[in-house]
């Protein structure tokens, strides 16, 4: 029986309780979430003894690293060096995204290698063994794509992203875009759509799909294969027939027991965002709305963790669950260690920002007693608190003020000196 | 006659005209905007050749550098490096924020090396003259203060934060606060209020200050010295009862023909940042409004211009006319010259995804251009479009793919590559 199952049979399982525990919520509220499917615990059978993350459910918001060679940059070793940062960064979720190399060892050293929730994209290994295989991606059969999904559930994966939503309907909507099919895995599908004038095997396929994902109890992360890549594209007709689609595939996965998170943009423009999570939770029936970025300018490559950190801050407070961080090389090179580094520290505030807003309880406390630190010029309980100590403290070192009580910014006007010498005086 | 006057008047003078035909709307609705207090052109009549921004009037946001040596880092040519930083990276208006050193030369040093608008807080340098002089702040006289003012204004300072609506009143409300009074000038009016029982000089002698701005037509910006300085403390009695008293004072400000700008917090939690503006638009009668971040979280030191820029766009979407950008440095030192960078070109990102959001016209061509750029795999076009170049070359360079169309994320499997295969095959 899946989480799913057992949420509805009125069971409270070892994972749920953790998630409860983890949030400070009672684990009914965790259960009832879950039955409803507002709420998910990705977390495969087959995985050792893991971290486990509750997304939705109005639980704090979570933030996902994308790792994984490309065919430029291929290198394991680095991929591990990239998932220590993230996990010391904060992450809760990685996802492997390969696409260079040996994909299965490299999904299974970082399955090896992690507590965290873990996610990948099959759709990737299929068109990679395609090409290699027959010389191109319309080479990739429905039975190559199946036996891909298999043994990434086999392996352990917690969640699959997989493009079912891409239609050959809503492909079409795409032609009049300014950048047309942005996402990797919709490309891939909507090039063998056209090469072989079939519908999207994990469209056709998704019942055997579903069986598999029921067996492992994988979360299918229902793809948006059709987001917007730039900021004209968002909110259009091909973007919003998929979201449809996904909310008829949310259904029928709920039916069979397995749970889904729906991934969403993108590029949307910051007053569009709100409307982005609206639309998505009505269309998707509640399921948790993981989101990437959304980046709200697209005239700031090198600063999308920035983009991105607005854009996810302002989707999380309107309902986003989860935030797949964007680093400061999207749209420019494959990220390296400090990028990554980067992108979950940009997306943990987004995150944490949105929790504050949502009101969750405790949300603020310490952001509260960073505050206090502050009044009291307690410097190492400030470092303590920060989102990121070393970093916090490289910058004060950089440029230390004469009276090592104070910053160099204010120096003598300290605003907190100043009143604590009014207080002595 | 200030702008103020002759906008009254029904009068396009050389500076309303500068200002229409920069941001591409009609001359007499910047003259109309300006004469409702909506607008303002900062603009001393004592400065040379300089360039005019208009600030509010539903103009493009604008986005200030601090810069300004401190009693620990006391050194004028690495403010002329921060200077020559900030304009390179698109600031619209600096503020020179000194406490160190020779105050008056660093100003005019900065006066005559900048085009952009300039703005500076006189109590500062009132205040390091009182402990110069007498050994303390409570020795700042009304008459020093003034006799600072002028000499600002006489060196054609462009505005002036005046934190004239810390009233004592005011004052008792921050008790109860974690972290009381931040802003340095509110907390040297406040220090200077209890040492000497007597009610805020900038306050009593507002209609003297308001002649001296008037005969320069320094607009004045009227400081929020009772802002929120963390999370807990935004939107309290002290912050909402001083933004009443900025707007008593901003109506007594256009009465005299003297153009003002109010400034605004600070920290804020990001769902209470809308309200912010909306409050304060209220309160102080539509004057433009100049916020300093807000950043969204108190746990981000080393990432403050991260936090800010998530808060800036929200409140700039929500008609805040002028962010003041924060450095990564806040918190923790006096920021260096590439932090001042990172800080205005994140400053930058929230105005433009503002601007965006608000439906101003043509503000998502370069947007439109970048994207068009991106699905033609053009990448001297991207840089050109690019809101620093040189820091995108830079991370494309650094992971540089064997197949110089593409970048080494995707590679082969870029999605614009792998589409126009499809067309050639």
């Amino acid at each position: 029986m899946t989480q799913l199952d057992e949420a509805r049979a009125g069971r409270i399982t070892p994972a749920m309780r953790a998630v409860a525990e983890a949030e400070g919520v009672g684990a009914e509220h965790v259960r009832a979430m879950l039955a409803e499917g507002k709420l998910a615990i990705p977390c495969n059978v087959n995985r050792g003894e893991k971290a486990v993350y509750g997304i939705g459910g109005g639980l704090t918001v979570k933030v996902n690293a994308n790792l994984g060679t490309s065919g430029d940059i291929n290198d394991p070793a680095l991929e591990l060096e990239k998932l220590k940062a993230a996990e010391e960064a904060g992450a809760h979720a990685v996802m492997d995204l390969s696409t260079g190399g040996d994909l299965g060892a490299v999904r299974r050293m970082i399955l090896d290698n992690t507590r965290l929730c873990t996610g990948t994209v099959p759709v990737y290994e299929a068109a990679v063994l395609a090409r290699r295989e027959k010389g191109s991606i319309s080479g990739m059969t429905p039975g190559l794509l199946l036996d891909v999904i298999r043994r990434h559930a086999e392996d352990g994966v917690d969640f699959l992203t997989l493009h079912c939503g891409v239609t050959r309907e809503g492909a079409r909507f795409t032609e009049d875009r300014i950048c047309g099919i942005v996402s990797r895995g919709g490309t891939l599908i909507a090039e063998w759509m056209k090469a072989n004038g079939e519908e999207n095997p994990l469209y056709t396929h998704y019942d055997e799909i579903l069986d598999i994902c029921r067996e492992y109890d994988v979360t299918i992360s229902l793809g948006d294969g059709l987001r917007p890549g730039c900021l004209a594209d968002s909110l259009d007709r091909a973007q919003v027939h998929e979201l449809y689609v996904l909310g008829e595939l949310t259904l029928r996965a709920w039916e069979r027991g397995v749970q889904v998170i729906v991934e969403g943009p993108g590029h949307v423009p910051l007053d569009q965002v709100e409307s982005q999570v609206k639309i998505m939770k009505q269309a998707c029936h509640g399921a948790p709305f993981y989101v990437l970025g959304p980046i709200v300018t697209d005239i700031a490559p090198g600063y999308d963790h920035i983009t991105s950190a607005i854009g996810g801050a302002v989707a999380a407070m309107a309902g986003a669950d989860f935030l797949c961080y964007v680093t400061p090389a999207e749209h420019l090179s494959l990220p390296g260690v400090e990028q990554v580094k980067t992108g979950v520290v940009s997306a943990l505030i987004a995150a944490h920002a949105a929790d504050i807003a949502r009101g969750l309880k405790g949300a603020r406390d310490r952001d509260d007693e960073m505050s206090r630190r502050r009044a009291a010029l307690d410097w190492p309980g400030m470092f303590r608190l920060a989102l990121d100590p070393a970093e916090a403290q490289r910058i004060r070192t950089q440029g230390m003020s004469n009276d090592p009580s104070v910053c160099s910014m204010c120096g003598e006007f300290c605003t907190y000196k100043v009143r604590a010498g009014e207080k002595k005086g």
